[in-house]
């Protein structure tokens, strides 16, 4: 069946299997010390017009998350993040895991508004009973979101501008972060990321890589013996090669932007054929997944030909569903789409 | 200065005193096995007209949450509370300490509404990606509540009915539960609670003992090897004598039921002094904490002769304020506040 | 330069990255859905005679030994291991990451011998203080050790019925199990392993494969909802293909133990190579890592031609080092040994 | 029965309740903000004559351990201690449970050799796989130790200088410093203790207080926000008047050295004793913890008539017990031992 169920229902790039393919037998190093990773690291920084960047490359999304938040908080601190942030909802408790709290705030079609953030920490700080309570050590946020909506370098630069006041680091997952990029909506490149966040990720999983997550440490702020950390997580690999040479080919020939820029102009394309056939959009997105509303026996009979996936129930008699393209949409897979509607 | 800061700003009842005075010299055994904390459980399993229960004595608050949540839990699992629970704001983070999330939900006067509950178990277990997310594994209330109210039994039995059908125990945090059984409005008797909940606590600390909760197993359900546990949280005393004798005190002659009285008593007056002075409340509480909206001046005034409670900020010129009472409250006390007003 | 250093140099066996690229655009589930998962089930449990068993995929050593003991032990224990087990040693604290002590007893060339065992365990409930210490919840064990030791089925036999007279499960670490089993020294198949043994796992990364490790459970024991613990913990991978389509490949047609063999068959080979120069061995090791004990000026000057390992320091002028083989290991390799020799 | 069972069997030194009751009806402050907290800091600063030194009041042994251990250590670190050490051995795992592993290395009598300190640090970093490894983040001793013994000025000066070196704390455990500091073998005082260490407490359980430690941070080392890493982990009392008023009369005319000076005498007497009576001594203590070697029928008889502890078997017909005395052990108890031998 076609599928826009989500964007790691296929492999990788081709390209980075065949390097995996012509590298197969070199001998190299273990645990990300190998030549690629280092290559990778490079490529990246460059990316990022950041030479003083530290590079580490992670296996998933959650367990990026619980790393760098875990690594970066201090004892008394939690964890800002919306109440639909990936952390706060879908990792199965992995922050707590790490004996931390996320700290949910309310957010607007999954973004954190900056007054929003900005009145939580200075009632924070004008309660009698702050003491008592867990501090807010860092913001997390995702771009895009998980309802696919993106920050404005305002809206960053806003947010980034409040954890300076109170001094704690900005944390951006980019799980789909070459989705966000490659956006028309974007006004922000890799870049500007890097220059406003204290940290990020740069997501592989669900662009165009087998597994693999790129952290970024934007201000010699990585901490100390991080590999160690790592190993402490279960979340060394000993081939490390294959995290570094899938980020090396990404980062060779402006791949990683190419492929998300196709899976934007699929999205583009997929928005035109639901309106087209007059289906409501729950949110305004402009990255790679699109949210519908439909009614539940629509759903249920577009179910039979088409994936896709279950966010959330609307009311009793409608849902709201997400459609999302990848590197690896085709043509072909939206002219199925449109057949099916 | 005349306090109403708070229910612990005075030692403990003389009566416990004595009997640590009397029994100072008893060579005893440690570690909660003497014969002052056999007594002391017995006494308890009788007033809890419940022999099958486990009794064990912790020393504060957030250490017999923690405790109870993290032993009670399974491992993919977290604890519902009320928003404004105890465990999910005024504890520093102690329940994700242990690796556990507070699955916060609204609340209503500081109370779980059983419908609120239904729906969020439901909506759980219907959501497509709950494997992803972390299963509720407890319900907790407070009983008073942070905000001074009370269950009905009705409602305890309702709540208790949907934690059946999940099949997951119902814990109380009864950190003030003396003062919630000796209510007028309370419908429920001690051993009411020891029937409908699967665990709970009598407060100590806050009802007259220097330190110490009586943590209640109702349901032959006390974890394996609990004492092992309390040790590997640091929370075992080499000399048990201390909580056994306390609670064997306050369970002796009904203690903490009179002394509880006293502070409903002490409580009823205030109200009184309140209304008389045409003080508005911020809710009814009929327990013995209550919550008043002064006017930022007034309140600056009264601070300079009566202490009580910051609670929260009401508006930009008004600010709810709590005064408590407690066992070890005066009529003079009370006469100090009336001058005041 | 030519690497005997580890068993993880190189990439994947062929005929796995084959696979990878041949299933790369079909559309599949994810984390461990799919049909590749499930086939390498199928397979592992045939191969395993264990039709009830459980199988479950993760990426790395370290974090499935965190994963199992983690979620096996009570709140209360511990897990007892070799002091030269991998959890103890070279794992950056992983387990107690996980809250749970490791308890160390003495080993015999990195085998932990029974009756050691049997006496742990008899002076642990004899000890009066026991409840003040941390529980002994099950043994780990790996096969082949550290040292390339291997138990034997009387061994293994040995250590289970202890643990079944302790009701403590047996787990055992088969990080390189397929070059245990391939082993001329070897007088147990897989079958006998997952007869003996409660839960473990079948080690892909030092055997073939890019990641991977499959957990085998095989008393109807795997803990409940161990998707959600393996996503809390940060393991969950989004395209589980990863490690299915992997397991899939080497359990097809015996490949995981061929080239287990070829290993073995390469490490024979290279033993005799040294004993013909008459290098002394630190032990005995019938598996593909051989221990020689080299003086430092020996040590040096072979480094500059061949990569090893450093094992650990004899005395201040000799040096335990490790050679080791692999899948990927050829004859110019020995050859090139023997010439650097 | 007459007991030397511990030096926790009796209740407190009869000044600390004599104060708890003239105090009981000051209303104070909570969570150790009130008059007597900082009373006792003061006192305590002027006694370990250390005008910088931080002061902080727990609850127990345990729980001070783990506080300490698990602010002062990093992610990456664990905590050397001798293999006998009261966190290695009988806290229940508590250490671990707070994420950091225990360092185990071997003991002379309970005591650290410098040397073996030396080595194990220098073999460490030493070691090509030590990022692989915890490690050691702080140096944890007990003084007396678990056998009673005492470290020289000496011995605990050349710790120190091996702490430095490699830049980590020295935390000493003085669950019992009093009977350490009054022994006729000391050549230290507390003020030695403070300028030598960069983190100790003052143990009050052991030492005449119902309950509490005096945690004393010498070199500016307290660690941020300390307040709300105790509430996290459930070790804030509510009315920390518990703590300050114990801890303010045992600073108050040098009551702690007197009464751990009386404890000294009555052991010294109790040594005389055995030695009269030629009984054979597992080693040499000169603080208030005596080891004895008796013969299994000897105990059992002896058992009938006094209370010791079975400390730890010694071979098939003789066993090492323990007789404590404490501030409490009176000159009859004495008689009546005699008269039992």
């Amino acid at each position: 069946m076609i599928s826009f169920e989500n964007d790691y229902t296929t492999g990788a790039h081709p390209q980075i299997l065949k390097r995996l393919v012509e590298t197969n037998f070199e001998c190299l190093s273990g645990y990300g010390t190998d030549k690629y990773c280092e290559s990778a690291r490079n490529k990246i920084k460059i990316a990022c017009d950041c030479e003083k960047a530290d590079v580490e490359f992670l296996t998933g999304g959650t367990q990026t998350n619980a790393m760098i938040i875990s690594t970066m908080l201090q004892d008394h601190e939690g964890v800002i993040a919306a109440e639909t942030g990936h952390v706060s909802v879908h990792e199965a408790g992995a922050i707590e895991y790490t004996g931390h709290k996320v700290l949910e705030i309310p957010h607007k079609n999954g973004k954190i508004p900056p007054h929003i953030l900005d009145n939580y920490l200075a009632n924070f700080y004008a309660d009698d009973n702050h003491e008592h309570m867990v501090f807010p050590g860092m913001v997390y946020l995702s771009h895009p979101t998980e309802y696919g909506t993106l920050y404005t370098k305002k809206e960053l630069e806003e947010i980034a501008a409040i954890c300076h006041t109170y001094r704690i680091p900005l944390y951006l997952d980019g799980a789909r972060l070459g989705y966000g990029l490659m956006s028309n909506a974007s006004d922000m490149a890799l870049k500007d990321i890097a220059r406003i966040c204290d940290v990020f990720y740069i997501g592989g999983t669900k662009v165009g890589a087998l597994c693999g997550e790129a952290v970024v440490f934007t201000k010699e702020n990585k901490p100390k013996h991080f590999m160690t950390s790592i190993k402490k997580r279960g979340a060394l690999l000993a081939k490390g090669r294959l995290l570094g040479i899938q980020f090396d080919t990404l980062f060779t020939d402006d791949l990683y932007f190419r492929i998300s820029r196709h899976a934007i102009d699929m999205a583009e394309s997929m928005k035109k054929i639901f309106v087209d056939h007059k289906y409501p959009f729950y949110l305004e997105s402009s990255t790679n997944q699109q949210f519908i509303i439909l009614d539940n026996m629509q759903m249920d009979k577009l179910k039979q030909q088409i994936a896709f996936s279950f966010w959330e129930k609307l009311d009793d008699t409608h849902t709201v569903v997400r459609f999302a393209t990848s590197w690896s949409t085709t043509e072909e897979d939206l002219d199925a789409l449109k057949a099916a509607l």
